[in-house]
């Protein structure tokens, strides 16, 4: 059924139409991609592009306001070296390497590249994965600025219900910054984790018998373990409680939370879409899908300060905020500490602190907003990769990045 | 929780809102839209304009043309007086009363009125029900004037697995016109019907045991009755086959057929939806999700002979198929045939026949899209009635239209 890929190496990652994923009326089994499997690889080389088709979705509406111009300026970024990827010596190969959807880059607000793979086109919704959670933290800025949210205040002030959980005492900072402590096992590829329970609860996975019924009851069930503020601690649960604190908030659901308060505000080109849970509880850590040059306009806002002519999606202070990071002395002992020993997490972005400090949103399987404000610059690549994590290929993605920013500096 | 409507009249449905539906976070379980019952008033207040967030659906990409401009000129048209209505006096009367999400009047591609209510917007996605059978079967004429498609082959000629069906040595003419002889209960309050088995298989309704994994499998479990095209019988699956003869014709998923087909044509100002099954079949009958101004812009090409400007959906012929409507033998006994002895169904349309003929398409719950020719005129109504089928409501819709279309020609 898969025709041999088109492409010179061998290594080429196979695209779901060469893979035959759902293709068929009805798709053979072997080509069928379920809710069951669809995050992991070859699965997600189909899955990622069609989201809402395997998890209910509610729309993101991008408003009626005018679209934010990209003007293209094309540049021949392509055999730009790239320095210490073990996988490709040019931007292109890498591309071609790395399980790519979608990639651009833009400088000053013009793009200077923008490519498609795997059928991605310019109108694609693609999940976001983690940086997700990075469109939580600019749109929590705007309750900040208008006093309707406390960054001091604790997560009980606003949600009375997680009283007695991990987050009951935790405060809107602590949420913002990842340092809630809890008995939380972030371990995408064991079925036992707690994050792969809170898939279930979100439609991602097939429910089991024993798991709580709504995201809500998850994330009342978790348990503190230490003392907050004192570390940073990676956990999706954390993002979505503080959406749930948006929606106590506004007393409106975080779909439209997110609409109002960001996603009409950045001059999209097209709707978002979110995934929710069977009570409509929208999947705030990892469940958005949006378009490429979308999320280059939200990384350009950001990187201006928060506004670039009529679009305005936070205020300067909670822009720097964003893009000076926090304390690094909170992730020490990790991997991301050794890799950036001035690096660290702030309002859902990370940070990688240093001379040439560059901010950025990831998540798992290759999705990045990459923001380098020395060099004026935001990448954005969306992939398919064939595993959640793996370090190599992180380090890769970062380094190929900083050389596409040092090359255009 | 649900607070007093604030109209005038006693009778005024109550708005989403007003019933407080997903409203909450969590909403509590009286205000919780489920698969279960969405259909069903009050439930469908809130899920007509929210079935994806329900229901996996495909995106239907309004393609990257221009949008087909509609110039408003507004008219007074609130007051027109209605003619045999029982429920209102006036249009707005009439609106107010029969659970209105979205009202437009066209009046040579000029919106004459355009009114939304229950929380709709022009952006809003609004299920169409069985409007989505006469996108279908526009979509099909240009299959059939390019010679993919042979009016007069049987379906197994396309789809070998259904030769053993009720629709094996059935034509696809017979397929458009509803004229295939079949043992299906279309009884949408029947729990044992066909058409109920049908929607648990869509992902429409909870899944029981027995049911077919597929609708696919569902399609082909479906037995013959007499002869096939002696009689019309409306039967929602026969347009699902036909969906399945497209998507063999093309070698492509139903989604994209629409989209290429029919949806990027029209100069859509939004993407549509549609919902999928477990194997990613489109519910190609029922389960397209639309703007309001979309579907008058088809509406206005399909009254136009099939195309306008640069927008062309069919040939002037397959345009004339439908307002002109079959034979009207084909419809006896029937309740419509007591309505409109002129009256037929062709190409996925209602065709009133008579002097002042109309064609329509009409879905369960209050969908309409009107067209009148004799008055240049297209009136869309997307509804959440509280029934699936209530013969007098029908007949009022009818009775407003006209009197609508009469005070504009």
């Amino acid at each position: 059924m898969a025709s041999a890929p088109e492409r010179g190496s061998s290594a080429a990652p196979a695209t779901a139409a060469e893979l035959g994923l759902m293709q068929g009326s009805p798709p053979e089994p072997s080509r069928l991609v379920t809710v069951a499997g669809w995050q992991e690889g070859p699965w997600n080389r189909w899955a990622f592009q069609h989201v809402s088709e395997l998890v209910p979705c509610a729309v993101v509406p991008r408003g009626t306001g005018p679209v934010f111009p990209l003007p293209s300026e094309p540049e021949e970024l392509g055999s730009t070296p790239l320095e210490g990827v073990g996988c490709a010596d040019t931007l292109d190969d890498f591309l071609h390497e790395s399980y790519t959807d979608g990639f651009l880059v833009l400088r000053d607000g013009r793009i200077l590249y923008e490519r498609y793979e795997n059928g991605m086109r310019p109108a694609s919704r693609h999940v976001l994965m983690s940086v997700s959670k990075s469109l939580c933290g600019v749109l929590t800025g705007g309750f900040v600025e208008s006093g309707a949210l406390d960054p001091d205040a604790t997560v009980a002030t606003y949600v009375p219900e997680l009283w007695d959980s991990a987050y009951g005492d935790a405060t809107i900072s602590q949420l913002l910054d990842m340092t809630v402590s809890l008995e939380f096992n972030e371990d995408y590829a064991d079925p036992d984790s707690e994050v792969q329970a809170q898939d279930r609860v979100a439609g991602w996975r097939p429910r089991r018998l024993e798991d709580p019924e709504t995201s809500y009851d998850f994330l009342r069930s978790l348990r503190r373990k230490d003392e907050h503020g004192r570390a940073f601690q990676y956990c999706s649960a954390t993002t979505d409680v503080l959406a749930w604190v948006l929606e106590r908030v506004t007393g409106r659901r975080y779909p439209e939370v997110l609409a109002d308060g960001l996603w009409s505000r950045i001059g999209a080109e097209h709707d978002a879409f979110v995934t929710v849970d069977r009570v409509g509880f929208a999947f705030a850590n990892g469940g958005v899908c949006a378009s490429l040059r979308d999320l280059a306009r939200l990384g350009h806002l950001v990187l201006r300060g928060g506004s670039a002519d009529a679009h305005r999606v936070c205020s300067p202070q909670w822009a720097a905020r964003i893009r000076e990071g926090s304390d690094p002395g909170l992730m020490a002992g990790s991997d991301f500490a050794r890799a950036y020993p001035d690096g660290s997490y702030r309002s859902q972005w990370w940070s990688t602190g240093g001379e040439a400090s560059a901010f950025y949103a990831v998540g798992i399987f290759g999705q990045f907003i990459w923001v380098d404000p020395g060099a004026d610059v935001v990448i954005v690549k969306l992939s398919s990769l064939p595993k959640a994590l793996d370090p190599v290929v992180t380090r890769d993605h970062h380094r190929a990045f900083r050389s596409v920013a040092a090359a255009l500096a």
